[in-house]
């Protein structure tokens, strides 16, 4: 089973994910958020790519949606809820849909379309999610949805932390990007001491966000692994 | 001095190097041939695309001009040298114009075209090329040609190395992925114990060129910085 890594969501080629089974990252924060919506019994989450197709959705019915994400790592005016996972609690997500758009995960999502199998992947379910990716039995790549386009060490060592469970369960077979991500890992496996020199985190930080940071790091906490069908995450 | 790095010739961006100075890393084995031939007294290396188009500009002159190159990392037909540097002495080269075509590396070099200065790098002019990057007094990007537009552990880790050099010089202002380089090559300082893992550096071992490998490693021999002009190497 092969594995390889894609660096950020411009960086998605269609020959390098088709017939592929792809696990999107955005640890910091879209897919924790995705994760834990899950978790906490969220019906289902729509990725949209804008503020105003999320609000199109929701039309009049505010009962049964929520509107969640984020804009510059803020609340987007007139959402529920904003890009922090500790939001969705089950109080606020149970038997409701989220429309989610932010500004690297939901673009990372949709630009997965054509892959075999979607996966939604952060720390919060890394196990359950390699788990489920070599029951599929496909080739995989994680794809970061890095931060503007760029690589980001944070989706990068999570990575790394995935493909270290894949190898406590299967044979793999990695692609240099890969063997990489897994030795980064390797070498800081408290996570922290290696984002902490990532630009999107102390963006996070200057923001006062410290709880979210500690929650996303957080390994396993969940066996919730987000499935993509194209329209709806379930 | 901001610097970011690209991790294969098919990711080559024009809005990440225009206006910026680029350096080209293919260390295994296309700009160590290049900066190897350069130092030995060689006139200028012209790189080109395909083995058609340096036949053609040799044409009948084959006094004045040596062909070398490779494909699947051998000796091109009709060529005079394959893509081992060791091949590119004083005796070979001096006074001769290089016609290089290659897999990745000349491919890397020719999309870069539109940077503001095209520099030639390897870990044998590292430093060399680090204070060269700082006196032209742009941002910086180090594009690594990588192995058939996939990402290259070898030429990853010798940017790392590249940037522990800028850092002793002057105050940068790294990328994620910069960042990342760096720490890899902080952590396999001797290179070796880290690209022994990559395919690039197998495929070339099973072919039994382990001199070249061992030369290709070596830091900082020369003071020779080779420069594209768009047209030739000099």
């Amino acid at each position: 089973m092969k594995v390889d890594i894609i660096i950020s969501a411009d960086d998605i080629k269609q020959e390098k994910i088709e017939g592929r089974s792809v696990l999107v990252i955005d640890m910091l924060r879209a897919t924790s958020v995705i994760t834990t919506a899950m978790m906490n019994g969220c019906k289902a989450v729509i990725p949209v790519l804008t503020v105003e197709r999320a609000l199109e959705i929701a039309g009049g019915n505010r009962e049964a949606y929520i509107l969640g994400g984020e804009r510059r790592a803020l609340r987007i005016e007139g959402f529920d809820c904003s890009n922090s996972p500790l939001e969705y609690t089950p109080e606020v997500v149970r038997g409701k849909t989220l429309i989610m758009t932010t500004t690297n995960g939901t673009r990372a999502i949709d630009g997965c379309r054509k892959a075999e199998n979607i996966l939604i992947g952060c720390m919060l379910n890394a196990l359950s999610a390699a788990k489920k990716l070599v029951d599929l039995g496909k080739d995989i790549v994680i794809v970061n949805a890095g931060t503007y386009g760029q690589f980001s060490m944070d989706d990068f060592i999570c990575s790394g932390y995935i493909i270290e469970c894949l190898k406590e369960i299967t044979e793999v077979e990695l692609s240099d990007i890969a063997w990489t991500s897994n030795q980064i890992y390797n070498s800081h496996p408290d996570i922290i001491s290696f984002i902490r020199y990532a630009r999107h985190y102390n963006v996070i930080k200057n923001l006062g966000l410290e709880e979210d940071l500690e929650y996303c790091i957080r390994k396993d906490i969940t066996d919730m692994v987000p499935v993509f069908n194209g329209e709806n995450i379930e």
